[in-house]
């Protein structure tokens, strides 16, 4: 049982579900709660030593390159240790020196050269698009490897979004999942790719109420919300959290991403308003759960951690266990994982 | 017998003897013979490829993260070979301009992140205190993971004062071991972190006596000097080398730690005066050994690394031997390792 | 078969026919024919999983460091990748300011260190000589490890070499190999490592005849055409591509080399004359191969990268190949992966 043959692997490598990672939009109902399923599988398993052995064996012979040119210490480990429970060896590449146009070489030939020596490319840029942009390379040559986006830009971030997901959806299993919850999103929304990406994904859920709460400069933008008004979901735009707290399942906090500024407008925001702290928690319902996609800044009170509504260290975590369930799926071991015979303990 | 049953092992591993490892002055005696004993047991399984595998087998499923903020290539290194001996997986973040000031994530979230990802933190910092103050934050959180000190300021460095134990009981097993031996620690005593810890652990072993030789703004400080005073330690203080130089049975050599320095204080001094050389060799015990951290500055010549008496090389190796026997512990697998079934050959 | 008894491996291990790998030029043609086909041997057991497990616990419990102070993506990568292959473990330094000089420390005691830690040093630096000084160093040491050298200054780049003559090898396998075939090199033939090593090897085969194409301030050195006569290797100079394009069996293009300019003298280069595109590929014969070390500048079009004879980035990954062979046989395991019982495939 925890002896992984040849033959099975193979049989079951066959059809990948994914293959590369770009941009959740496209994803589906299934997929979402597939890979819910089985993050909390693969969570579940690494309890044991046993079940963690299980999982190191899986892939063992696989290389990765992360690629990771804006750097992102959360997101780098998060994949990295993502690899490593399943034995997947690794190459970085962090600094932005090393990347391609410092050197004289092409991006599309750096991205190829990776493809030569690694069976997955993990990468996150500072420019948008540079993930679809090697996506479409691999699907040109002769011998392709999957690429996942961990973020280009102020583009989609899908591992993200998935984590996200996957919190919401383990936060409220007890209650009927994500379908017809209240998920409120606070702070700078214009520039912040995880509320964006979330925001996409709603369209997979029935009556789910958004409730965008920011400084009108840092309003979600429209594209957003055509996208939600095309698919029937609801939603509402405040600058003041207090008229709509006591009326969420979830706060999803974002910090004001002030790396983007040109001029320094994140300044101008009273972060005062838009932060949760003691007296927020006061008025927030009992069982409604408070996420960040971290770092934070002063927008909650580190006060807030001990609260057990706050869900942003666990969401964290959600993070590493999403990503091993996309590694599985993406080398089409999600069924093998699916049938593994361990105990579905807590 | 090499193969390690997960019952064994989640048996073994229910009391750790360490958890974090933060400062050298609370070791006591049993604890350094006992690290000691594993260290040398370690490194003679690990000279066959049967006993390389069986150690490597002991902990494929855990994680390390190595923090290194103030780079030190060979405490890195030594860190780094020790997890990969033992089967360890390792993330490392070694750039100062990744740390969390730089984003403007606090310390306390930094290393909480960390431990979403992790199952040991080994940190190295400028900043005094900082290795404490993440394993309290430790401390406090649901999921704690142990918290190892790889040298933080001008602070304590508990696994540099284990590996100079390691060496001085090794090298003096055929003599009785520590106890009674007198052990000159020479150079910049005052900011030498080294020296600090190792004067500090002194009060374990009976009847050492020692001799700090030191250019009078360099001398050891005053803590370190009431610490041996309340413990009955005898020490000398003096400024030539030549006048003690047949009595010791051990020479410390520390360079001048010049990047402490605030306005060159460290250029006033003549390092000829204390430096070894051919010369000084001539007049050293036969049986006695010479010891340094590494690096080395002026203050040993490099024609000394052939005498027999030179021990530092072996020092620097044997630091990967104690860390190893450091990581054993704090995983609970100390007992497991001394009871395996390896020929006790040299 | 695929289980590495400890025995069968010491006994293999006895005699290993490398040991530093520094110099191209002593290598010969029995060493490159084994190496070629040990190579491809690796290559083809690696495509199954249970050809992928047996290269990956052939040395589980070695460690590698990887000193590369002269930063190298693909150099790097290519190695990392070969280690991870065979399971061993890799510790990097990377970065410039971490090198030996910044720290104070001698570039001696720095491989000496380094050599207490891993079992083989693979290094590259900017300045010519080191590999072959920290080979030296190791010889004068009780404990020395292997070191290969990962390119030194403008001098030879043996692994280089071996994965240009590997490429050659195995293109023209079906046609009598190397010996009697025309080779072209051109661009920057004064200060390209690479072609200066592979000239070197032709004394290794049998009536070859050498072009060289470039500008006459880029063109080959003396020392290396002195070597070429001294062995009656025939070759012949020119600045024109055109004239001798019909008549090659191999093409080898590189890059102008503008990273040791002095006073940009590159850029007196026209370098359409020393390019590569479709006007070239129709005057090329149709079983001709196109080289280049990459990375590549706008000596070759990406449009001939989809052409049959473009062999660059087949070449890129036999050099992962081929540094897996010379890990294997430097840690003497070539015997028992050539006896290994797997099916021959494609």
């Amino acid at each position: 049982m925890t002896d992984v043959g040849a033959e099975h692997l193979s049989a079951a490598s066959e059809q990948p579900r994914l293959f590369h990672v770009i941009d959740p939009r496209v994803f589906d109902r299934r997929l979402l709660d597939d890979l819910c399923e089985l993050a909390t599988r693969v969570r579940r398993i690494a309890k044991s030593r046993e079940g963690a052995l299980y999982l190191q064996n899986l892939l063992p012979t696989r290389r990765a390159m992360l690629y990771f040119t804006q750097p992102s210490t959360r997101t780098f480990l998060s994949f990295n240790n993502a690899c490593h429970i399943l034995g997947i060896r690794t190459s970085e590449i962090r600094d932005p020196s090393t990347s391609s146009e410092v050197k004289g070489e092409s991006f599309e030939d750096s991205i190829r050269t990776f493809s030569s020596y690694v069976d997955v490319i993990i990468m996150r840029t500072r420019e948008p698009g540079r993930a679809a942009v090697a996506a479409r390379l691999m699907d040109s040559i002769p011998r392709p490897v999957p690429v996942i986006n961990a973020g280009s830009g102020s583009d989609q971030h899908p591992t993200q979004a998935l984590l996200d997901i996957y919190t919401l959806d383990r936060s409220f299993a007890e209650r009927g999942g994500i379908d017809g919850k209240v998920i409120g999103m606070m702070g700078d929304l214009k520039r912040g790719r995880t509320v964006r990406s979330l925001s996409y994904l709603m369209k997979c859920y029935r009556d789910v109420r958004l409730v965008f709460i920011a400084p009108a400069p840092f309003a979600m933008q429209p594209d957003v919300k055509a996208h939600l008004a095309e698919h029937g979901i609801e939603f509402i735009e405040t600058e003041r959290l207090d008229d709509v707290l006591p009326e969420l399942d979830a706060l999803y906090v974002t910090r004001m991403q002030s790396e983007w500024d040109i001029a320094g407008e994140s300044r101008s925001v009273d972060i005062r308003r838009f932060s949760v702290g003691p007296a927020q928690l006061a008025r927030l319902k009992p069982d409604a759960i408070i996420m960040h996609p971290l770092p934070r800044g002063p927008e909650i009170d580190p006060a807030v951690d001990a609260d057990h509504r706050a869900m942003y260290w666990r969401q964290e975590r959600n993070g590493m266990w999403m990503r091993v369930a996309v590694l599985l799926t993406i080398f089409g071991l999600d069924q093998e994982v699916r049938a593994a015979d361990f105990p579905a303990d807590g």
